[in-house]
């Protein structure tokens, strides 16, 4: 069912040291700040040559990315998104087979402009999965 | 610098279960356990199309990530690899600018029997970061 790793995200202190990190240490081909208002991020898209590391810092009071940077300082490795075909028929896949799918279980439009969901982490070896439709 | 995402480890508490969930809930391509003993670990592939996923377990009694588990005991993401041309310039390269590389610091042969390194998580937003010699 799942297929190609969409990207990984990393939830970062600061953005801006984060991506000249990326760029300048690590030699990576390194994106512009996306502001994406309906997640409540800002991301910058890294490009590897297989897939992108997702860079996250809060956008607005309510980011749901405030909560993980309060535990977690430094930043950490925040989600996986994995690609599938069919997103409502991957969720009702996993429903049947009991894993707890967040939110409504409505399909959201995700930072690529595809549907997107994200699954209950206790669930997932303590992984935060997203999918996302391609 | 940084080529391809070699693979997400992710460390689980149960390798058996987290293997047939990969296997029958997400659909996904699951390998045979291998045992590790330089490493302290047994790890379990999976292949995705484009990357792996490294299911990471104990083995023996002093392994690197018995302390991660014992701290996230759902499990958790333990680190990212990316591939390299030449670590040794790698390694150089980070330590000019000033990045801390762990333990001797002198590469060690990793699961895929390439030479590897590993970077020091507060250096890199509180990601461990492997560095594999492809």
């Amino acid at each position: 069912m799942i297929g190609r790793l969409n990207h990984v995200a990393i939830a970062v202190p600061d953005l801006d040291a984060a991506a000249a990190q990326y760029a300048t240490t690590l030699g990576a081909k390194v994106g512009a700040p996306q502001d994406e208002p309906d997640h409540g991020v800002t991301v910058i898209f890294i490009e590897l040559p297989n897939t992108k590391i997702e860079l996250l810092y809060p956008l607005g009071e309510d980011s749901p990315i405030k909560g993980f940077l309060d535990k977690n300082p430094s930043g950490g490795i925040h989600h996986l998104c994995y690609e599938v075909d069919d997103i409502l028929a991957a969720r009702d896949r996993l429903k049947d087979q009991g894993a707890r799918v967040l939110g409504t279980g409505e399909p959201k439009i995700g930072a690529h402009g595809k549907p997107v969901l994200f699954l209950h982490p206790k669930d997932f070896n303590g992984c935060l999965i997203e999918l996302e439709q391609v």
